[in-house]
């Protein structure tokens, strides 16, 4: 099963049927995306109505190709699809993407011509993912076969998305996030390759730490629920799912091929295979983020803030959420007594409040105190910009604290802004998330708990 | 009652009891602050120890500033505060602001130095904000007392917090984003001007178009209602209140001077005057926003989309909130039938999904014609970043209805992304609201009926 997908995933040879270099066009964008990756691997162009593209030869079809092709990106309208997969699987291609639409997901119309281009593929013993899809990327690889506007970091997020707009904009937004991708896989209309293959895939990747995926319908539940029951107990996976709601659900049929199901069956079959299922694509996102970075943990948080308000907010979460915030040991509370950092009025609780004139020295005593109780997994630090609040500082005993106690989870909470935000992207660089919201945070240290 | 709080808001004479230039004390950020605002009002300094600052005389009592003074701004340890504040009694100060620590937040060695300053205060008839506060900022009048890292822009938002550290936070946060403040108060332990005060003041500023409020408790629960009652049919409050939850009441007891109510008390008594009730830190200002730009509507939804699935996501927000799609009328219909727009495939439905090769064109149209149904009263458009997709040419598009649909609430969702921005960035600089989440949007939604 491995040797099927090598060709999708990691090809030599790559051609492009459909190449072009017409301002705006699926296909120049494909050209531009897959020529960012040329010293990695051979490419050909493929366009009967086209002699050159980037100074090389384009070829009138794949069959006058004069090397074997691992990979053919098919971009040409929906009607011609069949003849040129009946020409991939001639030229013994090693898998197909098929990006056109006008497939199963227009209705009557397009179904017969999915159904054949999926026959012919299967006959072939050819993997096809689509049709109707935006493409696959490996950044790490320098792997970009989609027509995405770029090619967001590498990474540990492994995003597979029934929607490919969707996947534009999750694209586009990592610009301003500091997370990146193992892979981000767009399936379409999924006809040959599934969800659960690229599940599948996504887990023999060393390099997914997580997979993260965005899902309208599933055709194939008894054997998604299988695969993810294999895979969550070493990789997590989280699954936006659209059409919760009876609402939602109407306007998903109206769009995509599949069904969308009842949100209940779905909710259940998420729980038994131990999916986590986000509400929102930010939960998604700060989901994975935190997924990707921190070990996973037993319950048990600590909240250390230098602001009472923001620190009360996030007990609020954690207490939605179900966590248990741990008591102070009397062990602890020496310590903290002990320690000549912090001023005689402050309570020795938790959230542990250190007051707003709290320095750098403060923050890495509390955090060392905290850290070394052992019911303490998970620790929020809090951090409010107040006058002597040295956010890169503070960052910097955070990370300090992470490498010390790497079985323990640190999150950050601070308001992105415009004093703050360079220090978040240095924090984010070392793995450690931050989030804008304390709610945000104790959901995403939630789904931490093992 | 007007004349009373003139010397607060809207003082022409201001004296800093506490002013230095050691760099990093509260002192040195009063001053700076200040001092932005020094072609507005003359600025007095205090502080027996020193000669000058900004090149002008340090006086060492308030009682020696050789003018009548507006405002005392307070910042000395607490021993001294009550000292002070006898002198700016005697001085006739017409308002003064403690923003020392040390007080009744502190337990049973704060409280009587607090109720000596009230005391003092009240028998003088000086209101006085704080102790334990942030101070007080009017941006669009070039007012800032406060020790807050910066002055926010100057827009419609009221924003009246308890905790000083968490207003910090959002003044920094709003160097990020695109709305702007009438006034920030953080009014600390609120030991004589309280929030009842200070919801009667929001109101009567006509620079105010909705007032935000972080709460931890409240002392006078019943006068607290009647004014809000009377203010919110007319004008938006919106309380995000700490300690929603058992755990975090206690977290909150543990560090405000006023108990934390059940929540379910808070709860009612929001309700009952109309006060809209926000969970965390970033829907306060996801709904003051939509709430100070747009207009307050009927029910009656349409969601316009590029891509399928973020119109799902955004249908299943939508019946979350209880929302009601607009069905599309036969005159609606036929409309977008006989446009020249839109491509055979599309299915005409609310959400309206014009696919992923829309142009501005296409967008322009549809909206044109959904706004154009009478029970259409709230429009979400949503783009996702497709090869096609000119984001920018949307957001005028956008914006053009906005100006021929007055009465109609455009709310945009685009992921922010390093494409989308700028664009996101001049739409709201037009006061149409961005979302990055489609579940973000339809909340705010909701917020607008009446």
């Amino acid at each position: 099963m491995k040797n099927k997908f090598a060709a999708l995933t990691n090809p030599k040879t790559v051609a492009l049927i459909g190449a072009t270099e017409r301002p705006g066009s699926v296909g120049a964008g494909l050209v531009e995306n897959l020529w960012s990756g040329r010293e990695k691997r051979r490419l050909f162009w493929v366009n009967p109505n086209i002699d050159q593209i980037k100074g090389a030869t384009s070829y009138p079809s794949i069959l006058k190709v004069p090397q074997s092709v691992d990979l053919a990106v098919i971009a040409v309208p929906a009607e011609v699809v069949p003849v040129v997969v009946n020409e991939c699987c001639q030229k013994k291609v090693g898998a197909m993407i098929v990006v056109s639409a006008g497939f199963a997901e227009i209705g009557a119309a397009g179904q017969p011509r999915q159904d054949e281009i999926v026959g012919l593929a299967r006959r072939a013993e050819i993997p096809l993912l689509g049709p109707n899809c935006l493409g696959l990327l490996r950044p790490q690889i320098e792997l970009n076969a989609s027509f995405a506007p770029f090619t967001p970091p590498a990474g540990g997020i492994a995003f597979i998305s029934q929607s490919g707009a969707l996947m534009n904009s999750v694209i586009d937004r990592s610009g301003l996030e500091n997370y990146g991708f193992s892979s981000l896989i767009s399936y379409g209309n999924g006809a040959d390759i599934s969800l659960v293959d690229l599940l599948w895939l996504a887990d023999r990747d060393q390099q997914s730490k997580v997979i993260a995926v965005y899902l309208e319908g599933l055709d194939h539940g008894r054997e998604f629920m299988e695969v993810a029951r294999e895979i969550t107990p070493h990789k997590p996976i989280i699954i936006l799912k659209a059409g919760r709601t009876e609402l939602g659900q109407r306007a998903a049929a109206s769009h995509t091929a599949s069904l969308a199901g009842a949100d209940q069956v779905y909710r259940a079959a998420f729980k038994q295979s131990g999916v986590l299922s986000a509400g929102t694509l930010e939960e998604l996102f700060d989901w994975a983020k935190a997924l990707c970075w921190l070990p996973r943990v037993k319950d048990g948080v600590a909240i250390l803030t230098n602001g009472g308000g923001i620190g009360v907010l996030a007990t609020d979460e954690a207490s939605d959420q179900g966590l248990t915030l741990s008591n102070l040991t009397e062990a602890t509370a020496a310590r903290l007594k002990e320690s000549d950092c912090f001023p005689r009025e402050m309570v020795f609780n938790n959230p542990l409040d250190i007051i707003g004139d709290a320095d750098t020295e403060r923050y890495r005593s509390a955090m060392e105190i905290l850290l070394n109780q052992k019911d303490i997994n998970t620790l929020v630090v809090i951090q409010t910009k107040q006058t002597m609040t040295d956010i890169q500082a503070n960052m910097e005993a955070i990370v300090d604290m992470a490498k010390k106690h790497p079985a323990k989870a640190l999150i950050s909470v601070c308001l992105p802004g415009r004093l703050s935000q360079p220090a978040i992207n240095w924090l984010e660089s070392h793995h450690i998330p931050n989030y804008s919201d304390p709610a945000r945070a104790l959901k995403a240290a939630r789904r931490l708990i093992y």
